[in-house]
């Protein structure tokens, strides 16, 4: 049972023509929709309708969606989210295109989450008969689909608690105040499944985005994409490097509206029975960024 | 609920001390026990107690172990399992080292499936606190634990059948006669989760090995492990190369004994709802061998 | 004084048109010129006008273009080849497009060869002031540029003579029937500079082509090419692997007409004061194909 | 004629045992010699008997070796140098342990050149006879040998026509104040083959270091290099990046005295009729750390 995949992000930008410039020829997204200011994209191997929606006007994020196995999930997850005190309401399909019906709740860290289960396969340039590797014409970074994101919360443990009890996410790595059973809690990595992470949460103001991210294959696939975002004048805020924590290797960028965005890739294969790997203040610098053991005050102050 | 992934792989080898050697010393592996003609390992980033088990005395698998998240899950797959038809038996703690209580049965394709919910964590080198992102000092190829294995059956959609009913697996990909509803099937990928596969089947002999694989991070990780093939006089059946089925990356190479290995990295996430990819028999050479694009006599005829 | 480089490799191929989509859409040379059922490329790093001509009827090499960095070096050449009984022709501006006066001979292995000291500089896409690491959109496998011919000759040993001798190459590496002073020579690997090798020569009929290459930078790129071969239904001849003498990383694939290419990365940087490594025929597999460690008849056999 | 590439580079460290465990566990560096305080080193991939030599007491650079490919060229350099007004006095064999007779001389930079022509080969673990891609056994990063260096000077125009009038260097790319003609040079990346560059010079104080570099075959590689880096806490200045200059992909890091190293990829092949690449202030930034597009103050007033 349960939660699949972030299913997709959806955030807002200061100017649409500037972010689909970003998010198609930088990024190399497929246009799937537009309509009431707003576009959808979708990555070249992903199946459902859009997994990233740009919504003109401010920044940051407006909403998280999240797709299930089962249509049963989603009665699962309304009751769990109820028990924990939230209020859910019922989601129609349409009121996202090409969305079935769900569920939609404000987290405890206000973050609007959609839960679904049904989205609009739309396909891929390869297809599943005899298909190629990947689409003989990327453009640009040519990113395959949506990651994970990174939130920020006032109560990063509670947040935990939250995911745990109604998603059955389970934390994957960590950042805590010390090693102790009572130590606070300033990250937690979590996912449903295999994936390193799905969604990440540190402490920081309610409802605000650290950033999204998108797959890549490998660490050269990192330094291309490093190497593309020079040429597009693409921010690149931090990398290419490696994260001690998930020991994903990334570029951290930002989207014309400053939307933090990131390329991930490697991490390794998460199992619930793998202990949990626990950072502690010393090392954090080094858990964040591996190779230059020290955070920059633009990566733990610029939110959108 | 269900299978979280292929826990070990127990083959058997002509040669004990050379394929130590192999084992230890060209793959990296950790030797974490030996008793009985047996000797037990593991990948620099299991936890496990083992994950690969050599006995002397001629080639093939002689079981494979499943580890399933929640010790419920031993009391469903054995009421699937016998609802299938097939006998199952008890397995008590201790008849394999460090592995708890569990199951056993013989599937359709005449395999040992022993599945399990506990084994005893050894641990790794880099542990759970502050991690370095791997151990400093890997032996040779340094695989990080164990990947999947490909098995041969008479009947292939039977096993698929059997695998889904089962252990709840889904198939990621496929070799089909053709695309019609009553095609035959050639070979069948599957999962129970994001890995792209766990256990693959082809058609051929009742109860043989075509080959397990280990994890590589990466292409250039595989490359690498080319050239200490190379270097240790390992024979290597193909490759580097990439798959069409899975997008794997990949060397095939023999273990002293004549056991088929393979390193593997890359393929993409599988999840459920995805489409599975089929390929039929005019391009199953690209399916293989993505480069090549075609097979030789050696990969479809040498099991052990 | 000397050769810098082998500036173009002239072909016949028996199909301009199929010709012409290898050698632009798939390899992503850029055409500088036609005229005269000829068709001339360059790779997006060569300054030069172009370094590969195609020529429609048969296959083959027509010749080999030389670029000497001083102009007397081309009296220098012309004496030397003289001295050494071969006799050479002077050749006019304007004879090759864009290309100054030379020098033409024919080689003691029957393969034509022109010297020449000037090219037109048509430049790159990135420039030189400021200039981006590569163009933000590079076709196919998008190769910066030519890099070196394998040609084959009845006597190889008298080849390295006059190479070394007319041209100041030296071997890099080269295939001896043994160690002893008097063993014959199978194959030599010979530059003038660092470039590990501009042109190689092996036993075998006069006048013939066994490949010419294109640089990659590395064995990602390598990777990928093989990727985009099999989308382009270009046939791959061996590769990805790496080559033991050498040590590049390569694929060997056929244009359309049937000529052998081949993508090259990697390899050592050569000085003339580095020993050559000597190859024997016990380990000749492995000096060609590192991986696999045996010729197939097809390498030793199909020349164009 | 000419220079064959930078032989050596002595310097200075602080702690000499400090330094021997980075130079040799962590960069891979085989000690060949040691005698009066000074330690000697060469990479997996050199032939000749040193290329580092360690001397404890402060930091920086002592001297370079320059090794010729004809002992004439000595006579012809110190001819040169004289010509521009440089003392000039002869070193006889063995005041560098293995090294032949040269020539030593102080720059217009207050760098310490010595020349030669000879050094005793002491080889190489994988030899000359069907050799191996490289040695079973590397330690740590495993450097391949000596790169480049980059020093400074206060008059880099000065340098790039020293360096060209007496060691026949030219310039592949330069940092210049305008594309003017009177433009003043900010820095010079320079070589006397097709190595992308052997020695740069920026402006700053005399007789200064800025780092030595070793070579290293790919991007992986280089982040892998990184990885190790920060097992052993080697302080990384900047990287895993590219140079836009150079394009050359790099790890800036210490020593434990604090003499800047790197690690070097990549970049493309020199050749001397190849236009230079020019720089300006606007973009020189990007022309270091391209993917940063930005100094830090580190890499500009840190030398040793």
């Amino acid at each position: 049972m349960g939660v699949m995949r972030m299913g997709y992000a959806h955030v807002r930008v200061t100017d649409l023509a500037e972010a689909k410039a970003h998010y198609a020829n930088t990024m190399g997204l497929y246009e799937t929709h537009a309509e009431d200011g707003r576009v959808y994209y979708k990555g070249w191997d992903e199946w459902d309708h859009h997994s990233v929606v740009l919504e003109e006007g401010g920044v940051g994020v407006v909403k998280f969606g999240w797709k299930v196995r089962y249509s049963s999930d989603l009665d699962e997850i309304e009751r769990r989210a109820q028990a924990f005190g939230v209020t859910v309401e019922r989601m129609s399909r349409g009121e996202n295109p090409e969305i079935g019906d769900g569920i939609r709740f404000t987290t405890p860290s206000e973050h609007v989450f959609e839960v679904y289960h049904e989205a609009t396969l739309i396909g891929t340039e390869v297809g599943t008969h005899n298909p190629d590797a990947f689409p003989r014409h990327l453009v640009g970074v040519g990113v395959p689909g949506l990651d994970h994101a990174l939130i920020t919360a006032e109560d990063v443990k509670g947040m935990e608690r939250f995911l745990t009890e109604v998603f059955d996410f389970y934390a994957t790595e960590r950042v805590q105040t010390s090693l102790e059973d009572d130590a606070d809690y300033i990250g937690t990595w979590m996912t449903s499944n295999n994936q390193i992470h799905q969604l990440a949460v540190i402490g920081g103001p309610q409802g605000k985005l650290h950033h999204f991210a998108f797959k890549l294959g490998d660490w050269s696939e990192v330094g291309h994409a490093a190497d593309l975002f020079s040429m597009d004048d693409v921010p690149i805020d931090v990398g290419p490097t490696r994260h001690g924590i998930t020991r994903g290797q990334t570029v951290y960028f930002f989207d014309p509206s400053g939307n933090r965005n990131e390329v991930f890739a490697g991490g390794y294969l998460a199992y619930p029975d793998r202990p949990v790997h626990v950072w502690t203040p010393e090392q954090l610098g080094k858990g964040i960024f591996y190779h230059a053991r020290e955070l920059n005050d633009r990566f733990t102050t610029v939110l959108t």
